[in-house]
């Protein structure tokens, strides 16, 4: 079972426009609500592909509900930690390109993060990998996600960060099995903005394997057996959000199965280019995942 | 008393940026959020005066519990429908400029607006003037504010309508006392772009008075008395959201009062100037109102 941690969700609101017009009022058609954050979306891939899986997270206020909700509508396995803080908001203003909007997440007290702590504790003797995912909440300390790798480590179970900066800098030496930052994130963690030094930096800082999303791009990795990038021929046309979550998801996957590197990075590509094809973030097309996977090459750098 | 009528309330979400880049994402501070609707302002406005007044409107879901929350928190007299459609929000992204984007409210259902005329009914003994402020939900009737006119009027309580398009036709048609649109709203009620000519067309209709609110140039009047403009000599720097809802509950005092029409104009140009000064909707800055009230131009047309 792939447990995911999401310390900062988020209902995510999404508004189509014909065009964002700054200093204009845009009368909104529908309004398309969701349980939003990067662990859950990572939940939502796996559990699409029948991969065991369960998604943690911290939700309070009136929007915790709606988030609550949102994830029994969709029947995918989560235990949600109530806290006081109410959950946060985004807004994502869609026209030929999307504008997001992040509300900050309200702060978790130390005896929230205990008990959250304490939560994914329970779930680590049934645990495969371990996924800690997005961004975390004000005020939250820098060794947060670093703190669920100590704990899985504890357990002997591995784990997955998808984090940028100082987070993604103390879960690298907190000994974490595979970080996937963006080129940005990764840059802020190391203060480097090329991203195969940068990688090579937070590997030797202590990550098993520093796998960077370069978009469009594809992947790059840097890992104990060796530094590749995985590419597709042409760029998928669609949504790129969720992108991320999809390739974390494969990376996951791939980390549980022992895979060799290439065969999870070639995953990584594909799941992550199917969740552009689909409509939605945290779903992938099915359709795209067969027909892209003989499409990604591989080579090592 | 005066009674105000908000047909399509909204939770309204402010969010404060440095500039707004389309395309981006933009990490928001602090959130500010308010119970919103224009009946609501023009109910503040009053309060704030000491003028007594109720707010009165359709709220439902969970934005819902949160505007009713607002209203109690600010101690303004309401008396809140609950219905099944949830309550919308409205987004307003501030840089130098605002952004907005308006949910557009869910349908009210027949019995709704049975139920919602009932209780507009149950005040109507006990007010001195209706107010009927801001948009209609999704799918409502372009009589619905047209309808309490009429029914405000066979208690011998007139009318103010602040809304656009049809519905404020069809208010004009069924004998309205005073409409307050902006330009663009008048225009789509009687297809003509000059605002006096406008204004006069729908003082034809059977509306008692129409003023046309001009932004920084303040107000022009069509009324049985006569006709003017008001003006300030420079316009009043600030946040002219709510400056019309200021103008509205203006207009409803000096009906209440009887005051003649330059006297009423006066007042109501110096309460939206007062709240454009003012930091949010539905306050206005009392030393900007004495300030202002000198300065008001009244020109006979």
């Amino acid at each position: 079972m792939i447990l995911t941690v999401t310390a900062n969700p988020a209902l995510d609101v999404s508004y189509r426009v014909d065009r964002l017009r700054p200093g204009h009022t845009h009368r909104i058609g529908a309004v398309f609500e969701r349980a939003g954050g990067k662990g859950f979306n990572v939940s939502r891939v796996l559990h699409d592909q029948g991969i065991p899986t369960r998604a943690l997270g911290p939700v309070g206020g009136i929007l915790g509900d709606s988030l609550r909700a949102d994830l029994l509508d969709a029947g995918l396995p989560h235990d949600l930690l109530p806290v006081a803080a109410a959950t946060r908001m985004t807004i994502a203003v869609v026209a030929d390109e999307a504008t997001m909007f992040n509300e900050p997440g309200g702060p978790l007290s130390a005896l929230d993060w205990s008990r959250l702590q304490d939560l994914v504790g329970s779930y680590l003797p049934r645990t495969e990998v371990l996924v800690c995912s997005g961004s975390l909440p004000l005020d939250a300390p820098d060794s947060s996600y670093a703190d669920f790798v100590s704990l899985a480590a504890a357990h002997g179970v591995p784990t997955v960060v998808d984090v940028g900066g100082a987070p993604l800098r103390a879960a690298a030496e907190a000994g974490v099995a595979i970080v996937k930052p963006n080129a940005e994130e990764l840059a802020a963690a190391v203060g480097e903005g090329d991203p195969l030094t940068g990688a090579r930096q937070l590997h030797s800082l202590g990550a098993g394997a520093v796998v960077v999303s370069l978009g469009p791009d594809g992947l790059l990795a840097v890992t104990a057996d060796g530094e590749w990038r995985a590419t597709l021929p042409q760029p998928v046309v669609g949504n790129p959000t969720g992108a991320g979550d999809a390739a974390v998801a494969a990376l996951a996957d791939g980390l549980r199965r022992d895979l060799p590197w290439p065969d999870r990075l070639r995953l990584a590509v594909t799941w992550a280019g199917a969740a552009v094809a689909a409509p939605v973030a945290g779903s992938v097309d099915p359709d795209v995942l067969t027909e892209l996977h003989d499409q990604v090459t591989i080579t090592a750098l």
